[in-house]
């Protein structure tokens, strides 16, 4: 289950020297086609990586032939110097692949503010395009880790398609698009379009709604590939379905592998005025830094939860507010609720539920708790 | 230096048992005129306390006689009874005081969602009133500490007459208004509505701008008292100066004394098209969990500076932008700039500029570091 579950596609994932430790930090996934077809949604973030610049200009076209992943540096924030290591990039694998630099995209991840070592990446290239095999998924979803500590691959099927996928990320998790590096891949034979349609509806309901720490990155991309490869033309209400099942498994991987997190923390936010009002609650919880140390105090201390959803304006009366932790109502009508001693928080997975008494519409953001474990990571993480 | 600062001021603080620990937590603040001048600003979460209903109440009259404080529980979340507790404190405070208790305003601060004790409350006013005196300030401010390390008070002075303060605070510090319990006096003489101008002049620079956490509390309040015992009519803009001088001694006494914080740093936004942008950039800045990560690690981690900005909707450009972390411009023009090796980080305060060259407006916002000790302070708050 990755990247190379659907037919059409090889991988490869090498060690091209950009992180010190060695590890693998090149990966590349070719798509063999017969069809290019391809869709991509960005960072919303202004600050921009150069690989994010470039490949939104590639998938305008809708059409992409491979994807040249690095981690071990960002090659954000790195002027006009970065864009041209990122152009120069996709020119030499396209060289190697004899494609058109036009349909190669590129991504990027690592430390901000830091040329790549292009001689390093370049020779990487070549020993990975030597190393692309049909079953290389494994190898590729390996070398884009950075901080993750486990690679995070998934699978799905359709009515005679593969859908299948890989994501790196761990931290700087919030989505405003996309979150990480994802690429997703299938051999349905569907055209630009229809894949940006399925993509945007799968990473709205998935990438869009985890929220590890707030903090949005330069770099966030997820890309969908078809190749066709299996000649099926898929329905497109299960197509999107199969995409969705895909990302989300993927955005949970995500969540459990969240930088210092010991729980994995759905805030659902029911009976909202609307969709879109669920999930600006659901958020405000989810960035309470208050509610969640109490999370890894194992502390059902709730009124840090009423405290964030009063700073939204979404449609609700204060005294109206339910909110249960793990099934336990610990408060009701904006008061006292049930025994808060009956809640047990010894698992990892936890779910609150925020009930705005407004309407009929939910959400769900997942997050982590807020750990000694996530301060120490990221306050050396450049050093 | 203290509320007992300016002239015509009593006050107290006593034990009355709210607090396990038995620290005083009863506080009484007495205006004793001529004047009983007043204004507040108070929390803008719609999730308010019993007390920050009650005393926008009072304010609404512009009169207050008398302020009372508890720490030991912040009355939120307590329903139609929590209310009942605040307006049954006002009237036994009226009662001992001899005044009424539409001019008693009540302050509370604590864990949320729990009824205070109310005999051992009502117990503790009349020791305090048995127990205010003209230099009582001191012990007003200490029993109003919750998490508090040390007690914060202030005092300026203008053309014949004092404004003095104290405050309490070291957590759930992000305004929206206010931000923590304030009480600031004078013997100046000003009626209601001009000390309301100063209030929010004054407010609007500093405790708005101070934000330890991003957590919005249900109680913040700061009130102004004037007694004009002075019999000085101030010069309004001298006035405001004075005003706004001792709420900045104490926002930054706040943020020196923030939960388990290693750093005070500011994020100091420069040419900026307006003060609004200004503001918005730095807001976003003091709430990355990773920046702030990166200062408790003595990491001069800039991108992760531009990769908050870049989440806002200011006027920049991505190239244009420039950072400099103490005084070395690590990050010029979106690019790398000069050595991170020349930044000094090992003091406790720290200075991030950013340029945004978009225009001449500035603001500054005052944070903390993320630290393994806020951690673990709001992980075992109410256990």
């Amino acid at each position: 289950m990755s990247v190379t579950s659907a037919k059409g596609f090889r991988a490869s994932g090498v060690a091209a020297g950009l992180k010190a430790s060695g590890n693998p930090d090149l990966a590349l996934v070719v798509n063999d086609g017969p069809l290019h077809a391809a869709a991509g949604v960005f960072t919303s973030n202004r600050v921009k990586a150069a690989p994010v610049q470039w490949s939104e200009q590639v998938l305008k076209g809708g059409t992409v032939a491979a994807v040249v992943l690095n981690s071990g540096g960002a090659n954000a924030c790195t002027g006009p110097a970065g864009f041209q290591d990122t152009h120069k990039t996709a020119e030499e694998a396209a060289a190697l692949l004899d494609v058109s630099a036009a349909e190669i995209a590129v991504c990027s991840t690592g430390l901000i503010g830091v040329r790549l070592p292009m001689d390093a990446l370049l020779g990487g290239l070549k020993t990975g395009t030597a190393a692309l095999t049909a079953d290389g998924g494994l190898d590729a979803a390996t070398a884009i880790m950075t901080t993750d500590t486990v690679s995070k691959t998934a699978e799905a099927h359709g009515s005679g398609y593969t859908v299948g996928g890989m994501a790196k990320g761990a931290g700087m998790l919030a989505p405003g698009l996309a979150t990480m590096l994802v690429v997703v891949t299938t051999d349905a034979a569907v055209e630009a379009e229809a894949l940006d349609t399925a993509l945007r509806a799968a990473t709205r309901v998935t990438f869009d709604r985890v929220d590890s720490d707030g903090c949005m990155s330069t770099n966030d991309t997820v890309l969908l590939l078809a190749s066709g490869a299996s000649e099926v033309v898929p329905d497109p209400a299960e197509f999107q379905l199969v995409v969705t099942a895909v990302c989300a498994d993927l955005a949970r991987q995500l969540i459990g592998d969240a930088e210092g997190a010991t729980k994995d923390i759905a805030v659902e936010v029911v009976n909202a005025a609307s969709e879109d009002e669920a999930v600006q609650v659901a958020r405000a919880v989810t960035r309470s830094n208050l509610f969640k140390c109490a999370m890894y105090g194992n502390d059902p201390n709730w009124g840090r939860v009423l405290s964030a959803v009063g700073t939204t304006d979404a449609r609700f009366e204060p005294d109206r507010l339910s909110v249960a932790i793990n099934g336990v109502w610990v408060c009701r009508d904006g008061g006292v609720g049930d025994d808060r001693d009956l809640v047990d928080l010894t698992g990892r997975e936890v779910t609150v539920t925020v009930d705005l008494a407004a309407g009929g519409s939910a959400a769900t953001v997942w997050t982590n708790d807020l750990t000694p474990g996530y301060v120490h990571e990221n306050s050396a993480y450049s050093s």
